[in-house]
């Protein structure tokens, strides 16, 4: 029945839209941050697993609302929020090198939230190691975009398991666009969570996972709503009409996508947003200030 | 009870969609050129005006179809088709200045079309002039992107008509992108008419008219489809499924535009296909290979 | 004896680096402000013209050296200290309209300085007329880039002239790449002056004169030195080793440019400070926060 | 008495341009191959290395000289001469795997070279695995950019090992910029060897070799020299003035690179012709149309 429905956010499974209660083996709750609401999912057990269609682990999911841009400290304080929540999913310890992933491909916009996360991302591993009087208090920090199998030959989890061999860092940290399924979402949500990621399932096709069984380090996933499939937003409309379109051929609609009219500078912003959040939980005592000093 | 539907292409017109018979003074045809479709609407007067809401004039749709970029010569064929098609709209004569004109905003993909397009027009009015021996047989063309309010502060028909007032072209070629109601048609066709156009139909609020009134010279409008409203898509697809959506709230679906996934590439290739017809049709006995090596 | 030699800073022509005494006819000052330099070169007449080859009026250079971004506060200050001069030398009124004009090629690093400054302007024009109650206190700005000859066919000095008949602005603020004769400079100082300018004189060649007699209204230049001429280069330091070079054949020397290894990043900067700089001078009780998230 | 000059082509080496004969262990040709000159410098020994500053191998440079562009098939004649060159380094068999890297900072224009030759290689690993049928015939070839370590915080050459030691290529190819000491040879030539490469000798440092004692396979290193160290510049022409400069501080024009005026469109230019002799050289009976065809 819900056939042909797609979405990446666990706040958005069918489960959690329709049902009275909250399904077993899942907890769900939304509370208001400072100028912003988090929704936190936490799929407890193989019961949960079932109800949401999700694996167990922690789902965060900051909603920045329409206003963001316009309340004044509206970017700092989502940043730091974000901040905040990364820290508390990634368990880090003072020193431990951290690899940040931008999953995705930088030519197609709505799936470049990743590469240009990593573009506001900074990269001390090499500084902390050369420089350790000047760069010292920073944690290590590498980042990379992995390209996507079409333009590299390579799947993004072969070529990210091969750098994590190499590096053996303490946690990664994956980037990547997902699919919503309700349009107001699109660039103004950000989901978190601990279970890691399969590159690829926002815009495109589902490779292998990134997570702590194939990597074998902690995968903490950020992901960003930029698309709805046409045939979802078609399907999710024409339920709320009542209307019986179980004879309608979308045809060409499936290959299509919907977004937003400013899809380019949405995603722009919302990457910097996340770099920003990332460089908070990774290194002590930062400040907004200070990321805009070391990216100029 | 067309309310909410939007489309820029004559052949979408609902008149020709549904009507049994073409409407009165309308005249419409669909002929095979080769590989492609052409189909030319003619709104002959105010009846046919009244029928399509279009203005008098003539419009021509080449479908560019599915398997254009795999057939051996495609790209030629197609160039120099639409070429033919222009050249009959113009009736320029020769060593006349030409003007050509992108609209749209380059910085938002499925709005680029008009800039693009300029990238690949072959610029020679500075070169027929200081290089009169070497560059004699060409036509003098000149170029420019007008930009769009929201960046320049300066409506693009004020902008066109400022470099119009001092050029004096002959003729005036308005590049834009339109909105299409069928999915299947985004980035697959372009229209061409002798009517002019209204910058920013495509995409956006609509501004004031670029046409022989308006600039005092004969204006061309170049068009491709590269988004379909969310809300007309939407519109379309409950019709067919005789569902009744009167009540349905599409808020946030208005603010939103379906595209083709690869909506980047596909504005990139059709805008070189636009800039090469246009050089084709501006200069004689020129080829494919002749404007490779000029923009090289 | 100094032909070959080539820059466009009035503080670096021949007759004050070698003078003894400032030359008659002229005036020149180098003054410390908070954390930066400024030299205010005034040339007073006839006999000042003939000893820089410079026309009658004021450059101000200001000096944006090594440790810019280091400092802590060091884009707001050089901001607002530009801000202060641009204001000294264009003598607006409240609510006139001004004109900003990018010259040069964006598609040419050390040439965007122009296009990419226009990115960074804050354009009201449309806003200041539709939405009064919101941003009556702005001044109308309009913000164009002029393109290039070869790309538009189209002199520079026609094309501002062009808008400038229709808007009539009370003034035109143009911006550009110019050449300096030590590499020092380059990325590291900007220019103003109240005489005009002469599009694409830092790269490539002189064109006609954008100025008060030209284009009837008052004209601000911003230049930034991006290149050293590689035989201006070479002249210079041969000179300073006392060799004669006379007989060299500086051949393929003359089409190359001497530019800092990090160009790019360069001109994106700079260009970012005189857009600030631009606004914060053009808007009263603007700050550097307001235009962030004006721009955002 | 060389210190200060810098040059990564073999053909430049000083003890090739001021000996009478040839020195001992070094093998040198120049010869005219249709509209283009070749020249091939072999090391052979020991003494060889001492002479030239260069490991043992074969060094192969092209000239594309400045009528490159204007003569009719001179893309595609240049294009088959490389890649005739290539398939002489590479030995590859049928089938076998091919690694292409792209190294240098994508950002800074003259170190782009790697990234954009990347841009036009056809990538056909996942094609010729899961489509046999349609992709037998060719060859599979990935293509990776290594990043440069100050935004990756990876050594390029770490990051190279990972994923050849993953993929297990029987070759890879590597794509940098290089320094020439000759203005006139900037983006004019290519230099092919079979000796591998140290990432980043063109701009900036030098970091650890790739080749085939640290890859475990052959490694064939294309490169293009696209700046001239400006000290490097003026050393020379100072030389051939007979001035003594050796008291004179080079200080700023240290810190500054020589390159074209048109640097950016010159890259792009000789990134598509290296990327299509790839192709060409990778592919068994493949045509330039046909890479055309592929890339679009």
């Amino acid at each position: 029945m819900n056939s042909g429905i797609r979405t990446d956010l666990a706040m958005e499974a069918e489960a959690l839209r329709q049902a009275d209660a909250i399904p077993s083996g899942v907890r769900a709750v939304r509370q208001r941050r400072g100028s912003f609401y988090i929704t936190t999912v936490e799929v407890l057990n193989a019961r949960g697993e079932a109800a949401l269609g999700k694996p167990v682990g922690t789902y965060v999911t900051l909603e920045l609302d329409a206003y963001l841009r316009r309340e004044e400290n509206a970017f700092s304080e989502a940043a730091e929020l974000l901040a905040d929540e990364l820290r508390a999913l990634l368990h880090l310890n003072r020193g431990e090198l951290c690899l940040v992933v931008g999953l995705g491909n930088r030519d197609i916009t709505p799936d470049a939230i990743g590469p240009e996360t990593v573009d506001c991302v900074m990269v001390t591993r090499h500084l902390t190691s050369r420089l350790p009087e000047a760069f010292g208090s920073f944690r290590p920090v590498s980042a990379v975009c992995s390209g996507v199998l079409g333009t590299t030959g390579i799947e993004s989890s072969d070529l990210v398991r091969a750098i994590v061999d190499r590096l053996r860092p303490s946690a990664v940290i994956a980037v990547d666009a997902l699919a919503s399924r309700e349009p107001q979402r699109l660039c103004r949500t950000v989901q978190l969570s601990d279970t890691g990621i399969i590159p690829g399932s926002g815009v495109g096709n589902a490779r292998q996972a990134l997570n702590r069984e194939t990597l074998g380090v902690p995968v903490v996933a950020v992901g960003v709503p930029t698309v709805v499939d046409a045939a979802t937003l078609t399907l999710d409309l024409a339920a709320s009409a009542g209307a019986d379109i179980s004879g309608v051929d979308f045809g060409e609609a499936c290959a299509m996508i919907v977004t937003p009219r400013e899809i380019d500078k949405n995603v722009r912003d919302t990457a910097k947003l996340i770099g920003y959040a990332l460089n908070l939980a990774l290194h002590d005592g930062l400040r907004v200030e200070d990321v805009d000093m070391f990216l100029s």
